[in-house]
């Protein structure tokens, strides 16, 4: 292994400990000692890799949305129409919810730090902001095709944006409630009754 | 003032304390002593009211959800058809904005502590729970009146739920973004547009 490699796995060692310990504990009450402790590295690793606690949770916090971004740039390239993309969509949310396990109480934390520290704030706000422009290009696109009626694009971009945050988080609180899968496609299909030009069945 | 009425006040103003409190700091960076300091009250006066911190922060969720109670049970008085009810009800979340202020932040923490504290979790998966149960006998409802169409009203009422979180969510970490009021009528239109028998515009 060279030292380079060490250093990632060193790396990846401290991201997965903190995750972990975030989850559980909540970021308060994880101290950086927790952190090197779980990852088993000391803490002149830790400030090696990363400048402080807040620095490991805003790296998750990209490592998340970066998997997000690249899902989600998959489907564009497929040239489906707007409402069949957005269908193709919810399956990613089906996914977030499969893969969940330990990951997305992470999620809870996120917004609850952002209530306290400025920069987790603009960290967290930034990239709903950016899923909203996002779906309101593809709204606009859809209009423009013929596919979608001619809705108010910013505010159905924040509609879809608040029922997929909806969505992941009673998934979260309520793991057995329901097959949240069906429930987000289900969802996603109402909306699309709402706002495709597609005739009711 | 009686004795009581100052053991209501005091009450009162440990709950006031409480809630700017876990605001600003968070949860778990409130002890009892910030709260006592900063309600003007003795530990032994806290303790007299409440008997954890814990039991503070559950009364406080029970508190908001009342004021959502008596606000549904009102609409449902009125007597309109359900489609009607449910835009009546978006008032409500509009409402929620309005009073925003320093009482919204608090929203973060309970889903915060739910993931780490298995009393608070159990009280704030119930109401949301209820929530369903509430919106779904509306479904029916609107299905058996002819108002609405055959859909799924567990779905729905899931979709309704996560709308509204997703919204109360998003409007609260981006307050000065939208016009949220605007949003969610928006978006339970386009909801009722899926749903409801009536032709579309």
């Amino acid at each position: 292994m060279t030292v380079q490699q060490r250093g990632e796995e060193t790396r990846e060692r401290i991201l997965q400990a903190a995750m972990a310990s975030f989850a559980e504990r909540g970021y308060d009450g994880t101290p950086v000692n927790t952190i090197c402790a779980e990852a088993g590295v000391s803490k002149g690793a830790f400030y090696h890799h990363f400048s402080s606690k807040q620095g490991v949770f805003l790296e998750l916090l990209h490592g998340w949305l970066s998997g997000m971004d690249e899902g989600l740039a998959d489907l564009q390239t497929e040239r489906l129409e707007i409402p069949e993309q957005l269908m193709a969509m919810t399956n990613m949310i089906c996914d977030v919810f499969d893969a969940a396990g330990d990951q997305l109480p992470m999620f809870l934390e996120f917004w609850s730090q952002a209530a306290h520290d400025p920069e987790v704030w603009e960290a967290t706000r930034a990239p709903y902001r950016r899923y909203r422009a996002f779906f309101a290009a593809m709204i606009e696109a859809g209009i423009a095709e013929g596919s979608i009626r001619p809705v108010d694009p910013d505010t159905t971009a924040r509609v879809i944006v608040s029922l997929a945050v909806g969505l992941v988080l009673q998934g979260l609180l309520d793991t057995e409630g329901a097959d949240w899968g069906r429930v987000t496609t289900g969802g996603v299909r109402m909306l699309l009754e709402g706002i495709s030009t597609e005739e009711r069945p």
